[in-house]
């Protein structure tokens, strides 16, 4: 367990993977001449843990970051909570959500702290400008400072609240390590990824609550499984995510249209540093990766990719996603200088 | 010479680089763990062109996008056409700059602007928001688009056009390849890498000019001969860059703190995709690095491991730079989460 000898020594840090092994997923070119690549790691594993394949060091570790906020959003439907405050299926595509702080967030996100009867400093995550630029612009205009509930992950934070309040725990403190909530969307992580999770290396995420590391066979199978599980909650939040694609990112992400082309047949989600994930409920697959340099660029082309090698992107539907699945690149005066692609030595026929 | 073949079909396309040779120069961690990493290639070479030190494919060629910006500038000054215009500091600062776009550029650049008695739209750059987040804040709340004087080249277009003007040539079209203006420009730049560029791939830059590949030591060597040559003309760029730090980047830009904190010792310059150069004119040396995934956060942080390396930075003024060589990452509730720093295994005494 060479993890604890890091958790013993916080001035020591260590690589969670053989970073060696990893091959180039994606390359930028900048024509005629490849200018940049994205090297990773990836897998397809199924809701038993098999691991239908694979590429680069799969069993190494990573922190999953957003990705994994489907699953942490189980406890605020297990627990009661959602039905207490009669969530609407657009609070729990947010409680998924990686927003881009547009109105149509907003809206929903201020009546929801309302109904909470909490002030915004309540939320532990801090403010962050809009991801959209569009809305990070009308807050410009209109002189007003992000807040809180503009952090991306904000409907998340409101779930976990939501949870704390509904059980008559303390809401000061849930982003800590050993509070209630915290603790339940650990279990129901490692429950479905059927993952010990103790000895893992816990990061900070960018929102502040905990970020378990996990090896990235783990976050494939947990979303397998998620995407296939018989539950009540699970199926919802699949629901309320299929049915509001705009809600789980925004106007301009590349998750909201990949679920605006695919509806219900897949279960998508990104996170910061480049991890990325989907289930395929259908075939009874999950798939993550990690690009090694953290460049979300490339984990949008890669797991578009894999969508399409697993024909889960039929080739229609693939010509229509070619803005995001392989994005041509404009330099200021709109020309087309470039493009994101598969490296063709990665699934030559797929991306 | 395995270019001619992509030159001859542009539906290919090739790696300029055998980036399995690469290592890892740079480690991203969220403590207690790295989270991702960075690999890429640096060399450090003398005037003659000896390689002293090198790291990864360092022969393997690279756009050198922005990079080359000060020696772009030296037919500017070389036809006369700075002294026909009485050209200031601050402009030949701008001539090699990628600024911000904040007021202390646009009140140089709209003059230039009005002496050459050219409209906005002879610049062949397109606008795009500024770098500057402060500045892009003033546009939106004023009311203005970005215009193509905030295009972060703007002042190298300023100064490609003023030599068009001075030397009598058409000043449309001066961004293509084959127009005098580009010609000089590749002349002076394979002069002063001492390389033939004819047979390198050609790309287009942000900025819609052309970029010819090099080697990455002919970037390195053309730093080297920059930093030392005897020439009035590169003599004037090197003072007025070093005598105007913020306008060749910007108040909160990388460039700009190094050459704040290192004067005329050394001339740094920066280019997209994390493509970084500098000449130290004292040792003789330039050096110049390219990481292979384009991310410009590890570009700062390996050449400004480079320079403390070479003690061109001191144990004092290196620990000042920390918030720029290493810096700590925040989240956004204001929480120090992890850091970014040079790899252990790459300069472990000087990153």
């Amino acid at each position: 367990m060479p993890w604890m000898a890091v958790l013993r020594n916080p001035d020591k840090t260590a690589h969670m993977s053989n970073i060696l092994e990893n091959p180039v997923l994606v390359d930028v070119i900048r024509h005629p001449a490849v200018e940049s690549v994205h090297r990773g790691r990836a897998c397809i594993v199924t809701v038993t843990g098999e691991v239908i394949e694979a590429w680069g060091d799969v069993e190494a570790a990573v922190y999953p970051r957003s990705c994994i906020k489907p699953i942490q959003a189980l406890p605020f439907l297990e627990s009661g909570a959602a039905d207490a405050i009669g969530a609407s299926p657009e609070q729990i595509a947010l409680a998924c959500a990686s927003h881009s702080a547009e109105a149509v967030h907003l809206n929903e996100l201020v009546s929801w702290l309302e109904i909470l009867g909490l002030p915004m400093d309540a939320l532990a995550c801090g403010p962050h400008v809009p991801n959209d630029p569009a809305a990070a612009a009308d807050l410009v205009r209109a002189g007003i400072k992000p807040t809180r509930l503009h952090n991306n992950c904000s409907g998340k934070h409101l779930a976990m609240l939501s949870t704390a309040l509904h059980l008559g725990e303390e809401p000061g403190g849930y982003e800590t390590f050993d509070h209630p909530v915290q603790k339940r969307a650990r279990e129901r992580i490692s429950e479905l990824a059927d993952t010990d999770l103790t000895n893992q290396p816990v990061g900070t995420d960018g929102c502040n609550i905990p970020t378990v590391a996990m090896p990235l066979t783990s976050l494939a199978r947990a979303f397998a499984r998620f995407g296939t599980d018989p539950g009540d909650a699970t199926a919802r939040i699949r629901a309320a995510m299929a049915a509001h694609p705009v809600l789980i990112g925004g106007t301009e992400r590349f998750d909201t249209k990949i679920t605006k082309a695919l509806g219900n047949t897949v279960v998508i989600k990104t996170g910061a540093e480049a991890v990325h994930a989907a289930a395929i409920p259908s075939l009874g697959l999950g798939i993550a990766l990690k690009i090694d340099d953290g460049a979300g660029r490339a984990a949008e082309v890669a797991i578009a990719a894999l969508l399409h090698y697993l024909k889960v992107i039929d080739e229609t539907t693939w010509a229509a996603l070619q803005p995001v699945a392989a994005p041509s690149m404009y330099n200021t005066a709109g020309k087309a200088v470039g493009q994101i692609k598969t490296s063709p030595n990665w699934l030559p026929n797929a991306g």
